[in-house]
């Protein structure tokens, strides 16, 4: 694949989807730390992103270390991530009633948002939703009572499921379901792909045009769909989620990524 | 209102909504207990019906018994005994995998149903939900599991909220929406009123016809809505949730009740 290297020489910056294209679970891809290895020694700006919001940028980058990849806060953008920064910037005084996990909780606080707790909930002027292993009844009574109070819908990310060793378990999309189903309402805003807000978010903060910069995922439904919104190269990697047979379907709905690969491994060449 | 009085006379079968029309919560509406000895002295029958799968039967003949209004439990119907009945019929086999409450789980095994505990929820043929205050991930994840597996997705009832003293409450559509989200299915059957199916049911034990039967309820887009679908008189009480705005508005939509009262004690004449 020779235009694929030129390609790769061309672009400046790698916007790396991480479940599915360094690491499966706890796993680490073949060859994922030596190729962000190969990519730094070219002088290429590599930012991670993952749809999840179950852990800050910090425990990510802690993550990407013990696999041997070496990653500052900085260069981490969860979804979680994401919507701290759109409330801040949109509503630095909202007040955010969260369902979700801890790392979503101090993603907000670090931000400087002001997080209601369940007995304050119909003071919440925002609802932000992203997934949550811990759910119980308290949690989506508090949510149902700032909704039904006014406060805005948001949710991190859509994810239906996330894959895993035991298969799939239930992602974002179920407590989005959830607060659907009792409150009648919908999300105005979801960060997560295949919205583009984080590849142009990723673009931004490096001061990098669309041409120059490429995605690499492992879901043609979110990661590719959400590069092409963006306007950014598209790579998919066969190492995770989306398979051969989801191409040719995709490809009836002109999702076609600009190129295929088995791994991350295959960006090294020479 | 002469001409309720003539209903009241004519109807020999009073299928009477619970919450809302005999009490709120834990509170017994005034009147509610003497209208229903009016009613029996009259020889007339009576089927007290909820959507509410949270009880058994017994549990709530048990509540009404407290509130001073005796009541058998094969006088009751709840969306739980309905489905567990519907299921009993159609597949005697069933492997059900259940998301609800200890109700719920008793009714079906009462009914001689086969319940899949969570490690094999894959081998469950139905996935039977209602309102489920102690929900968690472990269980949403099994439904998932099961749903993934094939197997079929109903719904005890679809109420998204239930109003209690302390306000709307998450209801059985809240975990219809959770699952929804993580499946990307939907509920094949759901039994609770607005369906006719429990007003029907209760007929068919009675051997009743429709236009020997009245349907008393507090709220217009479940009970009359159910008692129009089912072909008996409508009669709405104005101690629940639906207002005197909501039938302006219900009104628009041409579903109008054939009786409206203030409380269930307007029954009683002479």
């Amino acid at each position: 694949m020779r235009e694929l290297t030129q390609v790769v020489d061309r672009i400046s910056v790698f916007i790396l989807d991480m479940d599915g294209v360094l690491y499966l679970g706890k796993t680490p891809i073949k060859g994922a730390a030596e190729t962000i290895r190969w990519l730094r020694k070219r002088g290429k700006r590599i930012v991670f992103t993952t749809n999840s919001s179950a852990e800050t940028r910090r425990a990510q980058a802690r993550k990407l270390a013990r696999m041997g990849i070496a990653a500052r806060e900085s260069e981490i953008i969860t979804s979680g991530f994401v919507a701290a920064l759109y409330l801040r910037k949109r509503s630095p005084r909202a007040k955010v009633y969260i369902v979700g996990e801890k790392g979503l909780r101090l993603e907000f606080e670090r931000a400087g948002l002001k997080l209601v707790p369940y007995e304050r909930a119909e003071e919440a002027t925002h609802v932000v939703v992203g997934i949550d292993r811990k759910v119980n009844n308290k949690k989506l009574t508090g949510a149902l009572r700032a909704l039904l109070g006014g406060a805005k819908f948001i949710a991190t990310n859509a994810d239906a499921t996330y894959p895993t060793e035991d298969g799939l378990l239930p992602g974002a999309g179920t407590m989005i379901g959830a607060l659907e189903g009792c409150s009648g309402k919908k999300p105005s805003v979801v960060f997560g792909k295949p919205s583009p807000r984080m590849i142009k978010i990723a673009l931004g903060i490096l001061h990098s045009k669309p041409s120059k910069a490429a995605i690499v995922g492992d879901r043609l439904d979110t990661d590719i769909i959400a590069g092409k919104l963006a306007g950014v190269t598209t790579i998919l990697v066969l190492s995770g989620v989306s398979t051969r047979q989801d191409i040719v379907k995709f490809r009836r709905m002109k999702i076609i990524p600009d190129f295929v690969i088995d791994g991350i491994k295959d960006l090294v060449h020479r």
